[in-house]
């Protein structure tokens, strides 16, 4: 059996990170394999960068096509991001008859069954471990740990920078605004950070989590994304006053005997003894939900140059022992196509409790006319704060807990009450999970 | 390629799970392995009890040498405990060219080298992702997830029992003996507890642990155990007022350079912002420090019929494809041999922060001298809380928490401290981790 040889393209953060490790571990890799595997080529447009990671005998080049069309290459790493050439990119390997290692979240979530038909026709594989919550074995754990299970329901925080921002929030009592500069500040925000904060990031793996858990394809277009752009200090105040950390979650649930899941990105407001309300700053998490095994946590570094690159290197060492074996569809991914797709609940099928923040006249009856609403729906209400007016404050705020509601009867009952004479402005609603 | 058949070696809690995932994935295991899988036979002496069981085609004995015998079966399960027949079974079923998948910490740990090497000889394999951590993928994670890491240091709660104890004995402030009972009665504690609460069980899967991430030989019978029963009520309460949860920790680590690893299990104080402080009652956490990813933390069910059984199934399901790839060996144990044997470091060596708690005559210069004797050995104190004596009660406890110290230096100051007049009874040590 000939060497596997590797191809890297892309020596960004996460790419030097693998030159890194497969430089340290070399030796060991080869024990534990019982052959070598090593970076043939590393293809970076920054030339000067690669003389400074170890290559090892690594080939360096500008241009990725050096790497594709390499016929000795076995693997093809893409580490380059975004979806118009990194899709090229993996085409173009696949269809060379090469095994794909990405860490490309928006590729996986935009293009799954494009690339995994691609992969299907030319006799090659796609692995994404370091998609999914960088270096925590989310991937590993759903598809290899967890296969005797039906998983009932799978919570995710996996997005750093809103969970540092939830966190420091809540800390401080800060703002968004301020507290999002700061994180830009301190490296833990991008300067465009739409893609994190308005949740796409968190949708993205979310949706890739939900195709692997139901064996199927759940679009991401279609799933209800919610980001933490809207959360302020006030609402982090009250969840604290009721017990509750807000935080943004990727849901996924499906019901015994139903087909459509539940599947979404939005701030929850967690009750402070669940277990992913302790899950604080950059850290990520993955709670399982099997019906055999029960809750599984995973818990990790979810980002960062040397997380990731660990989770790319486990991919690296899984596809050299498929191909060592001959066995390169060792876990099959078929079911990840078009033809599969899940069907995803709308609002109107949705049931949660509720937190709402209305911000009203402090005179009498306004209570009971919020009530009112809510009673005509059967909403039933859980918890009422209604604050007392600051100074100069025309306006206070009433906050109210539902309990299990279907989120569309929820909307029309805000809707319904916000068109009252005795309301202001936008109504905060933040699911909440006990 | 033929079927893979399965033989199952014990019915009890484990085994009947297992027989209920293979009966309720049978076509979805079928489908993902592109052949069928199944239980061939099954066997144990309760024959009556395997009636209720969906055993399916399985035909049922009350004879393990029928399963070991049958040469149609590739792969058989131990699910018998101890480590007398059970260790028969495994060697038996080895030499017949069969993979085993165990749960059973006590065999690996005691035997591994001798099971191991009787794998290879006879081109088996060996799987026992369910004796350590329970339905977490801890062993997966180890040797899959993180291969790219070399890993730091691991720290376990493992042991559904004593973490039950002690979070009981922390949340009701009650005595070690009462909540045992309690434990007992509800089922959390076996009718002779001794494996679990005088630390053994933990001890064999922290050995485990200590052989696969140093890749070698972690003797069992070399690693300092100590249990919870020296645990009081009032040793909680002291770690409650210094801000500390006490946990049985299976704890290794080894610094960068040194050959020598610290392998052990004891009871530690964790500062409560310490992650695996709030791991509480029955569940297991199994925390990793990678040097690449940095830490990972799993958290589940470490015990019961369907987390152990998921476990179980998972090993199946990998021997299963390993078969089918024809790549039986696909991750090596070869290390796992006497001579590869790790040195574990001697309390002369292991450096830890310590609380301790005398019982001491309340009279002037007590303090003067204990202090005196701490610091002949240069151990630095780090606090004291010096109470006052109840009512009728001549001694009274003097708690001191130390700076880092060698074990062995902080043992021999309690024992000139004990000599002295003033000192009464036994002194308590307990590692502190912040």
């Amino acid at each position: 059996m000939a060497d596997i040889k590797i191809g890297l393209i892309g020596a960004g953060t996460v790419g030097s990170g693998v030159v890194k490790i497969m430089n340290k571990q070399n030796a060991f890799f080869q024990e534990s394999l019982g052959l070598p595997v090593s970076l043939a080529r590393i293809a970076d447009r920054d030339l000067e960068k690669l003389k400074t990671l170890p290559v090892g005998n690594a080939i360096c080049t500008g241009d990725a096509a050096d790497v594709i069309n390499d016929p000795e290459i076995n693997i093809v790493i893409e580490l380059i991001g975004g979806y118009t050439f990194a899709k090229d990119v993996v085409l173009n390997s696949l269809k060379k008859g090469k095994h794909v290692i990405t860490a490309n979240k928006a590729l996986i979530a935009k293009f799954g069954p494009e690339l995994f038909a691609t992969a299907k026709e030319f006799g090659g594989s796609i692995h994404f471990e370091a998609a999914v919550g960088g270096g925590m074995p989310s991937i590993k754990t759903i598809r290899e740990a967890m296969i005797g299970n039906d998983i009932r329901s799978v919570y995710t925080i996996i997005n750093g920078t809103c969970n540092y921002i939830l966190t420091e929030m809540t800390e401080k009592g800060a703002a968004f605004a301020p507290t999002l500069q700061e994180a830009q500040r301190l490296g833990f925000a991008e300067a465009n950070p739409a893609l994190d904060i308005e949740g796409g990031d968190t949708g993205h793996k979310t949706a890739i989590i939900a195709s692997l858990i139901y064996d199927g394809y759940c679009d991401y277009d279609k799933v209800p994304v919610r980001g933490i752009t809207e959360i302020s200090a006030d609402d982090i105040i009250s969840a604290k006053e009721l017990g509750y950390t807000i935080k943004l979650l990727g849901v996924i649930k499906r019901k015994d005997g139903e087909e459509a899941v539940d599947v979404r990105v939005n701030p929850v407001m967690l009750h402070n003894d669940h277990i992913l309300a302790s899950v604080n700053g950059v850290f990520n998490a993955v709670l399982l939900e099997g019906d055999a095994v029960g809750p599984i946590l995973l818990y990790g570094a979810g980002a960062g140059e040397m997380p990731t690159a660990s989770a790319v290197v486990s991919d690296i060492i899984d596809v050299a022992r498929n191909i060592k074996s001959g066995d390169t569809n060792r876990i099959p991914m078929h079911f990840y196509a078009k033809e599969n797709e899940l069907t995803i609940k709308g609002i109107d099928e949705i049931e949660s409790r509720f937190y709402l923040r209305f911000a009203v006249e402090d005179k009498p009856g306004v209570l009971a006319d919020i009530a009112e609403e809510f009673g005509k729906r059967n909403i039933s209400i859980a918890s009422v704060m209604h604050k007392e007016a600051h100074d100069g404050n025309d306006f206070v705020p009433v906050i109210i807990t539902t309990d299990m509601a279907i989120e569309s009867d929820l909307r029309d009952a805000v809707v319904a009450i916000e068109a009252k004479a005795f309301t202001h402005g936008k109504t905060q609603i933040i699911h909440i999970e006990d």
